[in-house]
């Protein structure tokens, strides 16, 4: 384990926010904002599960804040500070470690969070991260996945399937001239900030893909969910790769856009609130027959092999 | 991944408080305590570095949040709630889960914590596990590490060392005929409860051993503890062993008693405090000349090869 403690502290310490006692103490102090709910959400990186061995450590490091950020996002909550736990193997250098912190730092100051605390410790082969995320949102506010009503349109955010697409670029088994669709599958962008409460019924963020994420939508409302396949919409880099990629893109995930369930008069109030961020409906909440229909634009059903990553 | 994401469910949701929207939802919505500060701690098990491959789960599972509600302790705080995130290999089935839930279960019933929230997923070959704890303090009564002055007494709850010899014990490297030693290390017992502040100046947990996390003390406060090795404590069955695993039980970890420094004039206070938990003075501290000196009973320098786990 040799100089392990010196090595992490001088990393992350200068990461720490007040709450971080300087990552000196056995655990962070924290007082909430007056009246606020807390809201908490933790995610893990994996090497080998969420990142290919070798992946660029900043990288690394900002997904896994930007995979938090996106489930605060949908909670409609907006971030504080997060705890961070780290397990390297050995063989994990200065220079790796040095790049790890540098990418933290930045989405620090990008989403204006702090470090709070955490722990560091060795693993016997691969590399194991985990955050823990603070965030607060105004009491009642909050937004939840069992708030779609019958007749509510389904929106999204953004461009969705690009993070699949790009994964099989950077597998070499599909072209990315531009490296678009890489960058969206190493660098999610989470919709944090969007004053959604009141407007939508009901939110969730897509990382398991679209069709298993609208699926938890639709279970915990009790509803199903119809959605037309071509109107999910599709960036200018995914499209030139045709349809043969539709399946992946609405099935697989780490696109962290969000779903948005909302009250068919609110068009126009969820266009104003995203402002330059485009959203799009594609499709509509009614009465039960499964948690979610695809159907082309002629009307018949998509069959889908596959549902999405299935892991809690 | 296959059903991973039922088979997490069945037998984490029943583990969940209501701040954890029954896991359904991205994150977990908790409104704090009136007046209370938080105090948030994570800590890791990792196969083959925490743990032992073929630990009982259960074990594992109560070790996890143990090591994490030592942490609340050493800050005086009470715990309300943790998240979790788990990584595990293929191979392992349901029994194995299901012991690991159980073991959650008894230790939440034990220390009145509820889960609110986490993340599971696969890894390549290893467990890995975190958690973080969320708990409360009352505003300004947080036990620091720093608040150590010349003078004060330093003082050590139950038993150290009682776990570097279980280790031992569990290696087959000595012998452990009561299996209290073996105990000690596997199922330790963090001293949540005791109501310290305003009776010492500083507090930390034993996680890294005696010498190294008294040391943390030392440095915060900028003073020297000098302790007396004969005083510090050792359980029966570890003084059957004899004066050979004194350095041992002195720099390695995993005990999770407190260290306590006092003022001289607190020794009836913090015994009352403690109750039916002994505490033990060990040493006092002083202006510097290094982090911890540690002599014999006739005033000797006692000579320590090694100063305890390396890893913040």
């Amino acid at each position: 384990m040799g100089d392990e403690f010196s090595r992490i502290a001088r990393y992350l310490a200068p990461l720490a926010g007040p709450e971080g006692l300087g990552l000196t103490d056995d655990a962070a102090l924290f007082t909430p904002p007056a009246g606020a709910q807390l809201v908490f959400t933790a995610d893990q990186m994996l090497e080998g599960i969420h990142f290919i061995p070798g992946d660029p450590p900043a990288l690394i490091a900002r997904k896994l804040l930007r995979r938090n950020l996106s489930d605060l996002a949908a909670m409609g909550a907006s971030p504080l500070g997060y705890l961070l736990t780290t397990a390297l193997p050995p063989g994990i250098d200065e220079s790796w470690l040095a790049a790890f912190a540098e990418g933290l730092a930045q989405d620090q100051t990008e989403f204006g969070i702090k470090l709070f605390g955490g722990d560091s410790s060795s693993s016997r082969t691969d590399i194991s991260l985990s955050a823990t995320l603070i965030g607060h949102v105004a009491p009642g506010e909050a937004l939840r996945r069992n708030g779609a009503k019958t007749g509510d349109d389904i929106w999204v955010t953004g461009t969705i399937g690009d993070a699949a697409l790009g994964l099989r670029a950077r597998q070499g088994t599909l072209p990315d001239p531009s490296g678009y669709l890489i960058n969206r599958s190493l660098l999610p962008s989470p919709r944090i900030g969007l004053k959604l409460a009141g407007i939508v019924h009901a939110a969730i963020d897509i990382s398991d893909g679209l069709i298993q994420d609208l699926g938890h939508i639709s279970r915990a409302s009790n509803l199903t969910a119809h959605i037309q396949a071509d109107l999910v919409p599709a960036s200018q880099d995914a499209a030139m790769l045709g349809a043969k990629y539709l399946e992946a893109r609405l099935t697989e995930g780490d696109d962290y856009e969000l779903i948005l369930v909302a009250p068919p008069g609110n068009a126009d109030r969820l266009a104003a609130v995203c402002g330059s961020l485009p959203v799009t409906r594609i499709g509509t909440m009614s009465e039960g027959e499964g948690p979610v229909v695809t159907r082309d634009r002629s009307g018949r059903l998509v069959n889908l092999k596959h549902f999405g990553w299935q892991h809690f």
